[in-house]
């Protein structure tokens, strides 16, 4: 895309469309719109026809009013806001039209739900108080055009209550596996699993767990293949590569 | 499969074909051969249809060769050995039919070049002492079937070295990106591609690099969506993980 | 008793008492009630004939609440609520039996002090920080039915303290040491105890305290035998644990 | 045991077989051999009568050598040397009768085999690779007087390895789950057992696996009730623990 | 011109205007005023023409008042107050000309503009987050002297944002660039650049970035030439060194 | 002290004025007055003719009030409690003769300020917001009989206003350092003094200072000899200490 | 120059002089040459003025000497390999006219020591086992052509030996500050100089040093203006930057 | 005494006795010996009247021998050399009059044993493995003029043994307690003394020793007061400052 792009502005240089200057400005400026605090990329979008996205965390909820403002001039998809206080939710429900999860601080605006992939994502968690983290990735996978099925508490101390979902997890394109403490749910899975699993540790626990450090290191250490990790309490990533794995797999018809 | 495998059982039981102790002891005994030292699975190639694999670091030279010989008694499939000392591999070597890779310590029996899926993997180093790294992962991703592009030396100090090849990235349907010190290049690859990024952080540095840490937190903070990560070194991981998701984009034809 | 519960239903297959599909059905469904955030295991308690607990932290009430009531609907057992605070105690209050001890955030459905075991577990401190950790431990131990004595700021910068009452370290079947700051309490405690040491780290102290590393450290680097570790501030995993240890030695009668 | 010492000195004192400076003498005197560079304990093994036990890292063999002679001039017991390096061994080989393992660096002198507990060790690792540490606890645990059953290499990533035992679980009176890399081990384990489980975590893996301190830090958080830590790598701790546990249940009639 | 300060003392003694207990005091009694809680340079400011810098941090705004007035009877200089909360600020504002950004806290009393270096300094960040730390650093900057360009939102994730601006790198005499989580823009600048880069971890980010220390350790270990690092989040001290450097390539005429 | 005890009590035994059973009591009874919540060693002040100390950090003020009114019972000698709440102290002072310095959170009951050693304590810092815990070092050697000099603000990047002190550098007994950020100050004062040196690294600072880490590290690493450390802001450790060794240089006469 | 790149190119587009395949040939193509394990800038000498630099550590002394000989086909400069192991220096010494300093592992193909810049750099270190660190400092701004002081030796244990060379610090334009240890010689610099200091931590020191870090916290929470740090043992980088800093201030004439 | 130095000088200049600018080069010149890879004062020696200490680590031999010859032609005392290898010991042994223990690494030139301080100074280790620490530290202590006591192989596991020698801990004027593992000797002692306790941490143990980590922060967060810490395996700070303290109870008559 982007050596398509250099060749069509040399083609009209050559056939005497655009001089060199102007050339040299299109080069150069790059397709985004400056705000000042932020440098917002309207071609993402177009070019991969997948929704905005912004990272609610650390910006006023100004700022991302502005940018929210911005996308919705550009484009005609949705807008997933992670991490959106509760706060700033309130503030932007007068101004758009937004569907707001509190438990995971999920903002969505102009939500629509085609599906666009064809295979399922699993989204599984060790137990009750990951459930946040979890529907975080749930929710960002929903919105990028997945199915979801959701499997929670299921922890490695209760081995019953995973092995008699055996067939969710064969049944998956790509599964999310949500954990905090020992994080051995990652392991667990990934030896039952033929499809990747996308490990998320979170900060749940205590002591040792040293704000998620031990789930994190647990699942980097996985015996299992097929295991990758991404940040603690990393949902949306989590989510948003279990939908770009399970695109991989085919579209939906 | 699992459930099927059950089924089966209860099957015969209900046809009288077999009496429920000795389905208890199917259902019991599972599906791997016992060497004491290790419970070798045999149906795991059979069940999924690839390579064994055997991960040869604390293992010694005669256990590898017991695990060896097992597998080959049961399957047609190559046997990846990862992480096997130069020694082990001469005293292999002597017994079966073993391609060793030094730079990389991997070890491949009976080694056969399928392709099984259609897409390609790119493999890429952010240095030139990345590339034992890389090659553990370019090695499995070809043993387990997939066509492997190299890029090796692109690291983001020198960015124009990764940008002229902005085409590799964008024709990749799974990248791995291998890299040490401040681990910067999976961002930057990450920002540039549409495809999953599996990250592999090495132990190459010094100081503060505190043995690969440096690289591995680098990563698993990427502010680039699709990155995911796996253990210091392990370019194995990143290579298995890479052929899964290559493998669901369809297979060879 | 997992392998008693396969055997009767293959034999009930065998006996044309129940069809294969059903018995894959008994098979996989496993013996828990989802509540969709939590799966509760209604078996446990009736196979371990056990107390049910709940870990009250990062559970909303009404969450807590749907858990006791499955359980009540169950169980004749007492129920263990931990870290349970006290928003939650005053909303369970008005709908269930309990009895709340606030310093360890300990709750109880249904107490009963029946005493199922011989011996004594011994709970000592290092100082008065220490008291809700352990109280925690030995809430728990006396749910689970055993008898316990209380040795509290018996740290070993006054070891007359702690020597006065070496007849009660000799006399427990079971010790759990809890202590932070530097946590010499269980090496102590392990040097002079010819029974089992379970020690407690807490996150009592300050500075290069580290959140409770500094005992944790310490208490894991015992150089006495018999000393175990759970995690930091885990009061109720020790008292969990100390209980397993004194039922083993014989019920009370 | 030190009270009635106590209380024998000072009946002597009032009995006038014991002047008051002799008895201070008494007190004061330890009931141990001091070698300079050591001060053996000759009264624990006759108090506690088990096994003494050396720890051999750090020690010369010259220094072992006197230990190992001034314990056998006053004890009828086996002694366990633990972490004895190959040279020392063939240094006392010379000199006692001593039995040698090399995979875990364990050494018996004047090894006897009685079984002084009724109930069964079980000891359980995650890998081949952590079998060193895991016989370090069997011999431990043997030379203790314990029967003890080895159940290796049934990691998490094979799930079925492990649950084809479930009985070998379910009847053991204490455990040892040795497991490297994530140590997740301890937590399956421990959800299937009904007795207490002592996880050591090994030094086995690389990169995240910081020497040991992502399996500790999984097995310290474990979610399952019933499982306690020892050092990494510290078999000889857990085999001791777990016979301490073991001889609660009843000795061998 | 310590040494100045020395030699003009000796020489007074030898002109016999200051006998030698006189001499010793001047020696001896440093250029500062003492008010109990805090000693205050007068001479610093005359000595290298610079303005005074105050760290309010963890001083009462009455301390904070203090050393104002001393500084502002001796200095015709600029008064920079790093880390000013919003309350001290408003305290200070009825008694000094303040004047108050609360987005980085950075106070200045009698703020003048006068520009004494020729070159520019160019500040950037990596997302939105990190503009408080950045405007710490260019606010330092400008009262220092130097003229300032920023740069906001020029992560790595979407390299093109910072391509389009390779002019202002390249025009800069010295570069501070900011930024959190991965750090990884400090080596992609310092890659592109041919003056000393200052890079400035911040403590944006969750999980594994643990208060900054991943983006530290990245910037730590950059595969970039001429990149240098100071402490998480200290925009003032990446702000002082860059006009450090900005005055070495020589004064505004 | 303990010897003679024990030789006093074997007199009487021995003399027949006691009986074994009643000095065994005696030999086995602390000297300690047992709260539940605390054992208050009334013996300490008596035996050591000092004051009695409460740490008040993790109890609740009415436990403090009974420590303090057991402590009155028994002792003439100030009562100095560390770590005090602003809101204990107010608790406290309705009840007893409280002196309460709200900077360091030092409390003192039965103030008296008699000087009982000859020679002079320094207690030094390296910036202003290291006084709190440089204040509760000084009160405490002030309380335990000391002659305290302060000199504050003395840090290193203001070297001479350090070097106009060194009078008192040498002309103290023990000196304390207060330092928080990188903790050179006690380097430079250990390089200068040729007296012991007590280390006190603070919590002061920000980012890569990690609550005291790096001061804690620099000053345990220190190349002057002489220099010991202390916890992480345990001002009242250091003034412990500084007593301690200020006696042994003869008492004040 | 990356813009007036693109404007040449399309310069001859417009002209004719070049069609637009070869246009997008040339501004994909990127100006280094490629080894397969290295690629090669070859512009950046050129584009520079500066010496090329070839980090020899993880290299094979073969792939050093490809590297070496395809710069030298290219560039008049000198070439620096740091971290060259003493048997590759004897390799290449047999092929190129090399220079090598076995102390601080630096090798030099074509010395040569043309000044460039007219101020001078100053490398100092607070001890004797620092000075290979500070070699590989001063050897490296040699060869980039400034005129380099040493003082070394000068740790603030004996602020005399550092204090009586103030002189020499007045007279730098940049400074390097190497320690180890607690590293607090940065901040005594820091305080005493006006000019950028550039502080190297070593790994010089044993036990709380691990491997460096508490100099390097140390130096990073230096309280001097005017400090900062580059990674632990990277004397090349501080002599790199140190160079960048003092040519700003004018060449030599 | 700096003062003196700085008063004398003066006086010469006023009494004509000296110009001021060889004033000034006196005042400049530091009272050392500059070796170019060492700076060695002469004067402490001479101004503390204690022996020289070499620290070998990180030295060559030849650098040592320099060293020693330089202070051996100034001064009379003994020189103490640590960390020196068996190596360099046998080289120097050549040229001077070396005692050397190979066990602590300790080398004396000239040894003396004349006693300058009147009290005794305890030296007490955990284990077997701790004395090769406590040996630095003792003979530190003996070289420096004091009276040293060993006390080896006293943990806390077998408290009897160090209770039997509570009269050598009453005795001290001074105690270095050494210890690996969980550090618990220091508390344990600190709490029976009433002298200063300096707590040496050793590297000895393993697992989550973490390099004496474990003992480090034990130490640090002891609960007696009157410890202090030294940097893990630094016998010889250990034995320095006991002997500062010592000496402060008087010299030897």
């Amino acid at each position: 895309m982007v050596s398509q792009h250099i060749l069509s502005i040399l083609q009209q240089v050559q056939d005497g469309a655009m001089d060199i200057h102007a050339a040299y400005e299109h080069l150069k400026i790059s397709p985004f719109e400056d705000l000042g605090y932020a440098k917002i990329d309207h071609h993402r979008a177009i070019r991969q026809g997948t929704p905005e996205i912004v990272y609610g965390a650390g910006k006023t909820k100004e700022q991302i009013e502005g940018i929210v403002a911005s996308l919705l001039s550009h484009s005609p998809f949705n807008i997933l806001i992670t991490r959106l206080s509760q706060e700033s939710a309130l503030y932007l429900e007068k101004r758009f039209s937004l569907t707001y999860d509190e438990l995971s601080q999920v903002g969505i605006v102009n939500r629509k739900a085609d599906l666009t992939a064809s295979g399922t994502i699993l989204v599984a968690t060790g137990g009750t108080s990951d459930i946040p983290v979890a529907e975080e990735a749930a929710l960002t996978a929903e919105v990028l055009g997945n199915k979801v099925e959701r499997l929670y508490d299921v922890g490695v101390a209760g081995l019953h209550r995973l092995l008699s979902h055996v067939d969710k997890i064969s049944g998956a394109r790509a599964i999310v596996a949500v954990a905090g403490m020992e994080g051995a749910l990652a392991s667990v899975i990934g030896g039952l699993a033929d499809c990747p699993v996308i490990a998320v540790p979170t900060s749940v626990g205590y002591g040792a767990n040293f704000g998620g450090l031990s789930a994190l290191l647990s699942m980097l250490n996985s015996c299992a293949s097929g295991v990758c990790v991404v940040n603690i309490d990393n949902g949306f990533g989590a989510g948003y590569l279990a939908s770009m794995i399970n695109h991989i797999g085919g579209n939906q018809s």
